[in-house]
Protein backbone atom coordinates (compact mmCIF):
# COMPACT_ATOMS: atom_id res chain seq x y z
CA UNK A 1 0.00 0.00 0.00
CA UNK A 2 2.74 2.43 -0.58
CA UNK A 3 2.54 5.18 -2.74
CA UNK A 4 3.27 4.31 -6.29
CA UNK A 5 7.35 5.04 -6.63
CA UNK A 6 8.02 8.33 -8.25
CA UNK A 7 10.78 6.98 -10.40
CA UNK A 8 8.77 4.63 -12.49
CA UNK A 9 6.72 7.37 -13.88
CA UNK A 10 4.35 6.28 -16.23
CA UNK A 11 5.43 6.94 -19.96
CA UNK A 12 1.97 7.91 -21.16
CA UNK A 13 2.47 11.13 -19.60
CA UNK A 14 3.87 13.06 -22.43
CA UNK A 15 1.14 12.05 -24.62
CA UNK A 16 -1.64 13.34 -21.65
CA UNK A 17 0.22 16.52 -21.19
CA UNK A 18 0.44 16.89 -24.89
CA UNK A 19 -3.39 16.49 -25.39
CA UNK A 20 -4.01 18.63 -22.15
CA UNK A 21 -1.65 21.43 -23.82
CA UNK A 22 -3.54 21.13 -27.37
CA UNK A 23 -7.02 21.78 -25.14
CA UNK A 24 -5.52 24.21 -23.53
CA UNK A 25 -4.41 25.63 -27.10
CA UNK A 26 -7.40 25.98 -27.84
CA UNK A 27 -8.76 27.50 -25.21
CA UNK A 28 -6.22 30.26 -24.68
CA UNK A 29 -8.05 32.65 -26.46
CA UNK A 30 -11.27 31.53 -25.63
CA UNK A 31 -14.25 32.88 -27.35
CA UNK A 32 -18.06 32.36 -27.85
CA UNK A 33 -18.84 29.95 -25.41
CA UNK A 34 -15.35 28.57 -24.10
CA UNK A 35 -15.20 32.66 -23.09
CA UNK A 36 -18.66 32.38 -20.83
CA UNK A 37 -19.98 31.33 -18.03
CA UNK A 38 -22.82 28.47 -17.48
CA UNK A 39 -25.73 31.32 -16.90
CA UNK A 40 -25.15 32.76 -19.78
CA UNK A 41 -24.20 29.88 -22.14
CA UNK A 42 -27.06 28.05 -20.91
CA UNK A 43 -29.73 30.38 -22.22
CA UNK A 44 -29.05 28.52 -25.44
CA UNK A 45 -31.40 25.85 -24.93
CA UNK A 46 -29.15 23.33 -27.45
CA UNK A 47 -26.43 23.73 -25.87
CA UNK A 48 -27.89 23.14 -22.92
CA UNK A 49 -29.32 20.08 -23.88
CA UNK A 50 -25.68 18.70 -25.46
CA UNK A 51 -24.12 19.56 -21.69
CA UNK A 52 -26.28 17.14 -20.14
CA UNK A 53 -25.88 15.07 -22.47
CA UNK A 54 -21.93 15.12 -21.60
CA UNK A 55 -22.50 15.16 -17.92
CA UNK A 56 -25.00 12.38 -18.22
CA UNK A 57 -22.31 10.26 -20.18
CA UNK A 58 -19.23 11.08 -17.54
CA UNK A 59 -21.75 10.56 -14.85
CA UNK A 60 -22.81 6.63 -15.93
CA UNK A 61 -18.78 6.30 -17.08
CA UNK A 62 -17.67 6.92 -13.64
CA UNK A 63 -20.54 4.76 -12.04
CA UNK A 64 -19.52 2.37 -14.60
CA UNK A 65 -16.15 2.56 -13.70
CA UNK A 66 -16.42 1.97 -10.30
CA UNK A 67 -18.63 -1.33 -10.79
CA UNK A 68 -15.64 -2.36 -13.10
CA UNK A 69 -12.48 -1.74 -10.57
CA UNK A 70 -14.78 -2.97 -7.80
CA UNK A 71 -15.22 -6.06 -9.88
CA UNK A 72 -11.29 -6.17 -10.83
CA UNK A 73 -10.44 -5.87 -7.87
CA UNK A 74 -11.58 -9.62 -7.15
CA UNK A 75 -8.64 -10.58 -9.58
CA UNK A 76 -6.09 -9.28 -7.51
CA UNK A 77 -3.37 -11.43 -6.56
CA UNK A 78 -2.87 -9.46 -3.30
CA UNK A 79 -4.70 -7.63 -0.58
CA UNK A 80 -2.41 -4.88 -1.12
CA UNK A 81 -3.40 -4.67 -4.95
CA UNK A 82 -7.19 -5.33 -3.91
CA UNK A 83 -7.23 -1.91 -1.49
CA UNK A 84 -5.00 -0.02 -4.45
CA UNK A 85 -8.08 -1.21 -6.85
CA UNK A 86 -10.80 0.02 -4.44
CA UNK A 87 -9.38 3.00 -4.05
CA UNK A 88 -9.77 4.01 -7.51
CA UNK A 89 -13.02 2.70 -7.42
CA UNK A 90 -14.09 4.44 -4.52
CA UNK A 91 -12.32 7.87 -6.46
CA UNK A 92 -14.40 7.03 -9.38
CA UNK A 93 -17.65 7.13 -7.40
CA UNK A 94 -16.84 10.29 -6.21
CA UNK A 95 -16.16 12.01 -9.52
CA UNK A 96 -19.92 10.47 -10.04
CA UNK A 97 -21.19 12.40 -7.16
CA UNK A 98 -20.09 15.64 -8.10
CA UNK A 99 -21.50 15.02 -11.77
CA UNK A 100 -24.57 13.75 -10.50
CA UNK A 101 -24.94 17.17 -7.85
CA UNK A 102 -23.81 19.14 -10.51
CA UNK A 103 -26.80 17.82 -13.34
CA UNK A 104 -29.29 18.17 -10.02
CA UNK A 105 -27.93 21.43 -9.99
CA UNK A 106 -28.84 22.59 -13.75
CA UNK A 107 -32.14 21.23 -13.26
CA UNK A 108 -31.64 17.86 -15.04
CA UNK A 109 -33.15 14.48 -13.56
CA UNK A 110 -29.50 12.95 -13.26
CA UNK A 111 -31.06 9.44 -13.97
CA UNK A 112 -32.93 10.33 -17.40
CA UNK A 113 -29.32 11.81 -18.07
CA UNK A 114 -27.81 8.76 -17.78
CA UNK A 115 -30.15 6.75 -19.51
CA UNK A 116 -29.31 7.11 -22.92
CA UNK A 117 -25.40 6.03 -22.34
CA UNK A 118 -26.33 2.77 -19.81
CA UNK A 119 -26.95 0.37 -22.67
CA UNK A 120 -24.00 1.98 -24.61
CA UNK A 121 -21.39 2.02 -21.21
CA UNK A 122 -22.88 -1.78 -20.24
CA UNK A 123 -22.30 -3.13 -23.86
CA UNK A 124 -18.32 -1.91 -23.90
CA UNK A 125 -17.98 -3.58 -19.87
CA UNK A 126 -19.78 -6.35 -21.38
CA UNK A 127 -18.06 -7.28 -24.41
CA UNK A 128 -14.82 -7.04 -22.89
CA UNK A 129 -14.68 -8.47 -19.93
CA UNK A 130 -11.23 -8.87 -18.27
CA UNK A 131 -10.24 -12.77 -18.19
CA UNK A 132 -7.35 -12.29 -15.64
CA UNK A 133 -6.03 -9.70 -13.19
CA UNK A 134 -3.62 -8.24 -16.70
CA UNK A 135 -6.06 -7.56 -18.84
CA UNK A 136 -8.03 -5.14 -15.68
CA UNK A 137 -5.27 -3.27 -15.68
CA UNK A 138 -4.89 -2.84 -19.25
CA UNK A 139 -8.57 -2.02 -19.93
CA UNK A 140 -8.17 -0.10 -17.32
CA UNK A 141 -5.79 2.46 -18.15
CA UNK A 142 -6.79 2.38 -21.59
CA UNK A 143 -10.16 2.57 -21.14
CA UNK A 144 -9.95 5.94 -18.44
CA UNK A 145 -6.73 7.18 -21.21
CA UNK A 146 -8.94 7.09 -24.17
CA UNK A 147 -12.19 8.83 -22.15
CA UNK A 148 -9.86 11.42 -20.35
CA UNK A 149 -8.16 12.61 -24.35
CA UNK A 150 -11.50 12.77 -25.50
CA UNK A 151 -13.21 14.54 -22.95
CA UNK A 152 -10.18 16.78 -22.25
CA UNK A 153 -10.67 17.39 -26.31
CA UNK A 154 -14.16 18.57 -25.61
CA UNK A 155 -13.33 20.77 -22.25
CA UNK A 156 -11.94 23.31 -24.68
CA UNK A 157 -15.11 24.05 -26.36
CA UNK A 158 -17.24 23.81 -22.65
CA UNK A 159 -17.82 27.33 -20.34
CA UNK A 160 -15.93 27.89 -17.80
CA UNK A 161 -18.37 26.40 -15.43
CA UNK A 162 -18.77 23.29 -17.07
CA UNK A 163 -15.45 23.28 -17.88
CA UNK A 164 -14.01 23.55 -14.44
CA UNK A 165 -15.92 20.52 -13.37
CA UNK A 166 -15.18 18.32 -16.57
CA UNK A 167 -11.78 18.90 -16.07
CA UNK A 168 -12.09 18.32 -11.89
CA UNK A 169 -13.38 15.06 -11.97
CA UNK A 170 -10.77 13.89 -15.18
CA UNK A 171 -7.80 14.28 -12.28
CA UNK A 172 -5.79 11.40 -12.45
CA UNK A 173 -6.83 8.90 -9.66
CA UNK A 174 -3.54 6.76 -9.94
CA UNK A 175 -5.12 4.12 -12.26
CA UNK A 176 -2.24 5.14 -14.68
CA UNK A 177 0.97 4.68 -12.66
CA UNK A 178 -0.08 1.35 -11.28
CA UNK A 179 -1.65 -0.25 -14.24
CA UNK A 180 1.45 0.95 -16.11
CA UNK A 181 4.45 -0.57 -13.35
CA UNK A 182 2.47 -3.74 -12.98
CA UNK A 183 1.48 -4.54 -16.70
CA UNK A 184 4.98 -3.56 -17.38
CA UNK A 185 6.78 -6.35 -14.62
CA UNK A 186 4.62 -8.77 -15.62
CA UNK A 187 5.75 -8.53 -19.39
CA UNK A 188 9.44 -8.27 -18.13
CA UNK A 189 9.04 -11.37 -15.84
CA UNK A 190 7.33 -13.31 -18.90
CA UNK A 191 7.79 -11.53 -22.40
CA UNK A 192 5.05 -13.61 -24.10
CA UNK A 193 2.31 -11.88 -22.04
CA UNK A 194 2.86 -9.03 -23.85
CA UNK A 195 1.41 -10.46 -27.19
CA UNK A 196 -1.71 -11.73 -25.25
CA UNK A 197 -2.33 -7.87 -23.90
CA UNK A 198 -1.61 -6.32 -27.31
CA UNK A 199 -4.53 -8.47 -29.17
CA UNK A 200 -6.57 -7.53 -25.79
CA UNK A 201 -5.52 -3.67 -26.30
CA UNK A 202 -6.63 -4.00 -29.60
CA UNK A 203 -9.90 -4.99 -28.71
CA UNK A 204 -10.62 -2.36 -26.17
CA UNK A 205 -9.91 -0.03 -28.88
CA UNK A 206 -12.39 -1.28 -31.73
CA UNK A 207 -15.03 -2.01 -28.88
CA UNK A 208 -15.23 1.49 -27.77
CA UNK A 209 -15.09 2.62 -31.28
CA UNK A 210 -17.98 0.91 -32.18
CA UNK A 211 -19.72 1.99 -28.72
CA UNK A 212 -19.08 5.32 -29.51
CA UNK A 213 -20.18 5.87 -33.14
CA UNK A 214 -23.53 4.02 -31.65
CA UNK A 215 -23.74 6.90 -29.21
CA UNK A 216 -23.12 9.79 -31.55
CA UNK A 217 -25.80 8.34 -34.15
CA UNK A 218 -28.54 8.33 -31.11
CA UNK A 219 -27.57 11.38 -29.61
CA UNK A 220 -28.72 14.44 -31.77
CA UNK A 221 -27.72 17.61 -29.03
CA UNK A 222 -24.37 15.91 -28.40
CA UNK A 223 -23.47 14.73 -32.11
CA UNK A 224 -24.12 18.39 -33.27
CA UNK A 225 -22.35 20.30 -30.24
CA UNK A 226 -18.94 18.13 -31.11
CA UNK A 227 -19.52 18.67 -35.15
CA UNK A 228 -20.21 22.28 -35.22
CA UNK A 229 -23.63 23.73 -35.29
CA UNK A 230 -23.92 24.84 -31.76
CA UNK A 231 -21.59 26.75 -29.37
CA UNK A 232 -17.81 26.82 -30.61
CA UNK A 233 -18.26 22.98 -32.29
CA UNK A 234 -15.69 20.86 -34.10
CA UNK A 235 -16.17 21.03 -37.85
CA UNK A 236 -15.60 17.47 -39.30
CA UNK A 237 -11.93 18.23 -39.91
CA UNK A 238 -11.31 18.81 -36.32
CA UNK A 239 -13.01 16.41 -35.40
CA UNK A 240 -10.85 13.87 -37.50
CA UNK A 241 -8.21 15.70 -36.28
CA UNK A 242 -8.64 15.04 -32.91
CA UNK A 243 -9.36 11.31 -33.53
CA UNK A 244 -6.06 10.63 -34.64
CA UNK A 245 -4.73 12.76 -31.85
CA UNK A 246 -6.43 10.40 -29.57
CA UNK A 247 -5.39 7.16 -31.64
CA UNK A 248 -1.90 8.33 -31.79
CA UNK A 249 -1.91 8.93 -28.22
CA UNK A 250 -2.97 5.36 -27.66
CA UNK A 251 -0.24 4.22 -29.95
CA UNK A 252 2.32 5.47 -28.26
CA UNK A 253 0.98 4.68 -24.46
CA UNK A 254 0.71 1.07 -26.21
CA UNK A 255 4.39 1.23 -27.38
CA UNK A 256 6.01 2.52 -23.80
CA UNK A 257 4.02 -0.50 -22.42
CA UNK A 258 5.91 -2.97 -24.74
CA UNK A 259 2.86 -3.53 -26.65
CA UNK A 260 2.27 -3.22 -30.14
CA UNK A 261 -0.63 -1.01 -30.48
CA UNK B 1 -31.01 9.85 -5.35
CA UNK B 2 -32.91 11.43 -2.71
CA UNK B 3 -32.12 11.30 0.76
CA UNK B 4 -33.94 8.34 2.25
CA UNK B 5 -37.51 9.57 3.61
CA UNK B 6 -36.85 10.37 7.37
CA UNK B 7 -40.26 9.34 8.01
CA UNK B 8 -39.60 5.91 6.95
CA UNK B 9 -36.87 5.88 10.30
CA UNK B 10 -35.60 2.10 10.40
CA UNK B 11 -37.03 -0.05 12.58
CA UNK B 12 -33.85 -1.47 14.21
CA UNK B 13 -32.69 1.95 15.58
CA UNK B 14 -34.32 1.58 19.04
CA UNK B 15 -32.19 -1.67 19.20
CA UNK B 16 -28.90 -0.13 17.95
CA UNK B 17 -29.45 2.37 20.24
CA UNK B 18 -30.12 0.19 23.07
CA UNK B 19 -26.59 -2.16 22.05
CA UNK B 20 -25.04 1.38 21.64
CA UNK B 21 -26.37 2.54 25.29
CA UNK B 22 -25.38 -0.88 26.78
CA UNK B 23 -21.96 -0.48 25.36
CA UNK B 24 -21.81 3.07 26.96
CA UNK B 25 -22.93 2.36 30.35
CA UNK B 26 -20.10 -0.16 30.60
CA UNK B 27 -17.96 2.79 29.59
CA UNK B 28 -19.41 5.19 31.99
CA UNK B 29 -17.19 4.51 34.84
CA UNK B 30 -14.23 3.20 32.96
CA UNK B 31 -11.13 1.35 34.33
CA UNK B 32 -8.18 -0.63 33.59
CA UNK B 33 -8.01 -0.82 29.70
CA UNK B 34 -11.36 1.48 28.77
CA UNK B 35 -9.57 4.54 30.72
CA UNK B 36 -6.44 4.51 29.41
CA UNK B 37 -4.93 5.45 25.98
CA UNK B 38 -3.34 3.59 23.74
CA UNK B 39 0.13 4.31 24.68
CA UNK B 40 -0.47 3.08 28.56
CA UNK B 41 -2.39 0.41 27.47
CA UNK B 42 -0.29 -1.07 24.64
CA UNK B 43 2.47 -1.32 26.99
CA UNK B 44 1.03 -5.20 27.27
CA UNK B 45 2.38 -6.90 24.55
CA UNK B 46 -0.98 -9.22 24.50
CA UNK B 47 -3.18 -6.27 24.78
CA UNK B 48 -1.38 -4.93 21.05
CA UNK B 49 -1.80 -8.05 20.00
CA UNK B 50 -5.01 -8.67 20.44
CA UNK B 51 -5.84 -4.85 19.15
CA UNK B 52 -3.64 -5.60 16.16
CA UNK B 53 -6.05 -8.77 15.30
CA UNK B 54 -9.52 -6.64 15.96
CA UNK B 55 -8.42 -4.04 13.82
CA UNK B 56 -6.85 -6.29 11.14
CA UNK B 57 -10.76 -8.56 11.66
CA UNK B 58 -12.60 -4.60 11.06
CA UNK B 59 -10.36 -3.64 8.46
CA UNK B 60 -10.73 -7.22 6.46
CA UNK B 61 -14.34 -6.69 7.29
CA UNK B 62 -14.93 -3.67 5.78
CA UNK B 63 -12.85 -4.07 2.53
CA UNK B 64 -14.62 -7.35 2.14
CA UNK B 65 -18.06 -5.22 3.12
CA UNK B 66 -16.92 -2.50 -0.31
CA UNK B 67 -16.40 -5.70 -2.56
CA UNK B 68 -19.68 -7.18 -1.69
CA UNK B 69 -21.86 -3.78 -2.14
CA UNK B 70 -20.03 -3.17 -5.30
CA UNK B 71 -21.11 -6.69 -6.45
CA UNK B 72 -24.35 -5.96 -5.22
CA UNK B 73 -24.87 -2.67 -6.71
CA UNK B 74 -24.98 -4.86 -10.02
CA UNK B 75 -27.99 -6.34 -9.16
CA UNK B 76 -29.75 -2.99 -8.32
CA UNK B 77 -32.95 -2.26 -10.69
CA UNK B 78 -32.47 0.93 -11.13
CA UNK B 79 -29.75 3.47 -11.54
CA UNK B 80 -30.32 5.37 -7.99
CA UNK B 81 -30.33 2.49 -6.45
CA UNK B 82 -27.06 1.18 -8.00
CA UNK B 83 -25.57 4.53 -7.18
CA UNK B 84 -26.96 3.94 -3.52
CA UNK B 85 -25.16 1.15 -3.06
CA UNK B 86 -21.89 2.06 -4.71
CA UNK B 87 -22.19 5.36 -2.37
CA UNK B 88 -22.51 3.19 0.74
CA UNK B 89 -19.10 0.69 -0.64
CA UNK B 90 -17.29 3.84 -1.17
CA UNK B 91 -18.03 4.89 2.29
CA UNK B 92 -16.79 1.44 3.70
CA UNK B 93 -14.09 1.68 1.94
CA UNK B 94 -13.30 4.93 3.59
CA UNK B 95 -14.11 2.89 6.83
CA UNK B 96 -11.25 0.37 5.56
CA UNK B 97 -8.66 3.05 4.53
CA UNK B 98 -8.89 4.79 8.51
CA UNK B 99 -8.36 1.18 9.81
CA UNK B 100 -5.87 0.41 7.45
CA UNK B 101 -3.74 3.42 8.80
CA UNK B 102 -4.20 3.14 12.24
CA UNK B 103 -2.37 -0.09 11.83
CA UNK B 104 0.31 1.24 10.12
CA UNK B 105 0.43 3.81 12.66
CA UNK B 106 0.86 1.35 15.19
CA UNK B 107 3.34 -0.25 13.91
CA UNK B 108 1.76 -3.02 11.95
CA UNK B 109 1.69 -4.33 8.77
CA UNK B 110 -1.52 -3.57 7.52
CA UNK B 111 -1.89 -7.10 4.92
CA UNK B 112 -0.15 -9.53 7.92
CA UNK B 113 -3.01 -8.28 10.49
CA UNK B 114 -5.37 -8.89 7.34
CA UNK B 115 -4.62 -12.25 6.81
CA UNK B 116 -5.71 -14.09 9.43
CA UNK B 117 -9.59 -13.36 8.54
CA UNK B 118 -8.98 -13.35 5.24
CA UNK B 119 -10.06 -17.13 4.82
CA UNK B 120 -12.90 -16.64 7.63
CA UNK B 121 -14.49 -13.27 5.70
CA UNK B 122 -14.43 -14.79 1.98
CA UNK B 123 -16.13 -17.85 3.28
CA UNK B 124 -18.69 -16.13 4.71
CA UNK B 125 -18.87 -14.42 1.49
CA UNK B 126 -19.54 -17.32 -1.06
CA UNK B 127 -21.44 -19.28 1.79
CA UNK B 128 -23.91 -16.46 1.27
CA UNK B 129 -23.90 -14.76 -2.37
CA UNK B 130 -27.21 -13.12 -2.90
CA UNK B 131 -29.22 -14.73 -5.48
CA UNK B 132 -30.81 -11.04 -5.79
CA UNK B 133 -31.53 -7.92 -5.19
CA UNK B 134 -33.46 -8.13 -2.02
CA UNK B 135 -31.28 -10.76 -0.81
CA UNK B 136 -28.15 -8.95 -1.45
CA UNK B 137 -30.39 -5.92 0.64
CA UNK B 138 -31.15 -8.13 3.96
CA UNK B 139 -27.87 -9.60 3.70
CA UNK B 140 -26.09 -5.89 4.12
CA UNK B 141 -28.57 -5.44 6.82
CA UNK B 142 -28.16 -8.40 9.05
CA UNK B 143 -24.69 -8.71 8.39
CA UNK B 144 -23.63 -5.06 9.70
CA UNK B 145 -26.45 -4.92 12.11
CA UNK B 146 -25.02 -8.54 14.03
CA UNK B 147 -21.07 -6.93 13.10
CA UNK B 148 -22.06 -3.39 15.07
CA UNK B 149 -23.46 -4.82 17.64
CA UNK B 150 -20.38 -6.89 18.38
CA UNK B 151 -17.91 -4.42 17.91
CA UNK B 152 -19.80 -1.54 20.09
CA UNK B 153 -19.67 -4.29 22.66
CA UNK B 154 -16.28 -5.32 22.18
CA UNK B 155 -15.16 -1.22 22.36
CA UNK B 156 -16.30 -0.69 25.10
CA UNK B 157 -13.33 -2.51 26.68
CA UNK B 158 -11.12 -1.00 24.32
CA UNK B 159 -8.56 2.20 25.36
CA UNK B 160 -9.87 5.13 24.77
CA UNK B 161 -8.17 5.86 21.23
CA UNK B 162 -8.74 2.54 19.77
CA UNK B 163 -12.60 2.92 20.84
CA UNK B 164 -13.19 5.99 19.61
CA UNK B 165 -11.82 4.47 16.22
CA UNK B 166 -13.81 1.61 16.24
CA UNK B 167 -16.64 3.82 17.37
CA UNK B 168 -16.12 5.81 14.18
CA UNK B 169 -16.02 3.76 11.55
CA UNK B 170 -19.26 1.70 12.78
CA UNK B 171 -21.12 5.03 11.93
CA UNK B 172 -24.31 4.19 10.09
CA UNK B 173 -23.06 4.40 6.32
CA UNK B 174 -27.00 4.30 5.88
CA UNK B 175 -27.29 0.53 4.93
CA UNK B 176 -29.93 0.06 7.54
CA UNK B 177 -32.68 2.63 6.50
CA UNK B 178 -31.88 2.23 3.11
CA UNK B 179 -32.79 -1.59 3.17
CA UNK B 180 -35.31 -1.65 5.73
CA UNK B 181 -37.39 0.93 3.07
CA UNK B 182 -36.92 -1.62 0.26
CA UNK B 183 -37.27 -4.72 1.74
CA UNK B 184 -40.67 -3.67 3.48
CA UNK B 185 -41.85 -2.11 0.43
CA UNK B 186 -41.00 -5.47 -1.72
CA UNK B 187 -43.13 -7.56 1.37
CA UNK B 188 -45.76 -5.20 1.05
CA UNK B 189 -46.01 -5.73 -2.48
CA UNK B 190 -45.91 -9.16 -2.44
CA UNK B 191 -46.21 -11.20 1.26
CA UNK B 192 -44.55 -14.26 0.15
CA UNK B 193 -41.58 -13.02 -0.85
CA UNK B 194 -41.15 -12.81 3.48
CA UNK B 195 -40.95 -16.47 3.85
CA UNK B 196 -37.98 -16.63 1.37
CA UNK B 197 -36.18 -13.95 3.21
CA UNK B 198 -36.52 -15.03 6.10
CA UNK B 199 -34.87 -18.69 5.55
CA UNK B 200 -32.35 -16.46 4.01
CA UNK B 201 -31.58 -14.17 7.20
CA UNK B 202 -31.57 -17.56 9.33
CA UNK B 203 -29.15 -18.96 7.12
CA UNK B 204 -27.20 -16.00 7.13
CA UNK B 205 -26.70 -15.58 10.96
CA UNK B 206 -26.14 -19.22 10.92
CA UNK B 207 -23.14 -18.85 9.08
CA UNK B 208 -21.85 -15.89 10.62
CA UNK B 209 -21.96 -18.11 14.09
CA UNK B 210 -20.26 -20.84 12.45
CA UNK B 211 -17.28 -18.43 10.56
CA UNK B 212 -17.14 -16.36 14.14
CA UNK B 213 -16.26 -19.66 15.75
CA UNK B 214 -14.19 -20.56 13.66
CA UNK B 215 -12.14 -17.42 14.37
CA UNK B 216 -12.56 -17.69 17.65
CA UNK B 217 -10.84 -20.73 17.44
CA UNK B 218 -7.95 -19.92 15.37
CA UNK B 219 -6.69 -16.30 17.22
CA UNK B 220 -5.61 -16.72 20.40
CA UNK B 221 -4.92 -13.12 21.64
CA UNK B 222 -8.07 -11.71 20.43
CA UNK B 223 -10.08 -14.99 22.07
CA UNK B 224 -8.03 -14.28 25.22
CA UNK B 225 -9.25 -10.40 25.65
CA UNK B 226 -12.72 -11.30 24.66
CA UNK B 227 -12.92 -13.84 27.13
CA UNK B 228 -11.44 -12.44 30.49
CA UNK B 229 -7.76 -12.65 31.00
CA UNK B 230 -6.38 -9.39 29.23
CA UNK B 231 -7.63 -6.09 29.61
CA UNK B 232 -10.97 -5.87 31.19
CA UNK B 233 -12.15 -8.69 28.89
CA UNK B 234 -15.87 -10.36 29.56
CA UNK B 235 -15.99 -13.38 31.28
CA UNK B 236 -17.77 -16.23 29.92
CA UNK B 237 -21.08 -15.79 31.81
CA UNK B 238 -20.55 -11.93 30.23
CA UNK B 239 -19.99 -13.25 26.69
CA UNK B 240 -23.29 -15.43 26.98
CA UNK B 241 -25.24 -11.96 27.66
CA UNK B 242 -23.36 -10.73 24.48
CA UNK B 243 -24.80 -12.84 22.66
CA UNK B 244 -28.06 -13.14 24.05
CA UNK B 245 -27.94 -9.38 23.36
CA UNK B 246 -26.81 -9.57 20.00
CA UNK B 247 -29.46 -12.72 19.11
CA UNK B 248 -31.99 -10.73 20.65
CA UNK B 249 -31.68 -7.36 18.48
CA UNK B 250 -31.13 -9.34 15.26
CA UNK B 251 -34.94 -11.05 16.12
CA UNK B 252 -36.73 -7.83 17.27
CA UNK B 253 -34.85 -6.03 13.26
CA UNK B 254 -36.25 -9.50 11.75
CA UNK B 255 -39.62 -8.99 13.25
CA UNK B 256 -39.65 -5.03 12.75
CA UNK B 257 -39.06 -6.34 8.98
CA UNK B 258 -42.24 -8.33 8.82
CA UNK B 259 -39.46 -11.37 8.34
CA UNK B 260 -39.84 -14.32 11.50
CA UNK B 261 -36.58 -14.67 12.92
Amino acid sequence: METPDTAAKPPERPESTAAAEAAEENAAAPTGVAAQDWKTASADPQYRAAVVDLLGALAYGELAAFERLAEDAKLAPTLADKAELAKMASAEFHHFEQLRDRLAAVGAEPTEAMDPFVEALDGFHKQTAPSDWLEGLVKAYVGDSIASDFYREVAARLDVDTRRLVLGVLDDTGHASFAVEKVRAAIEAEPRVGGRLALWARRLMGEALSQSQRVVADRDALSTMLVGGVADGFDLAEVGRMFSRITEAHTKRMAALGLAA
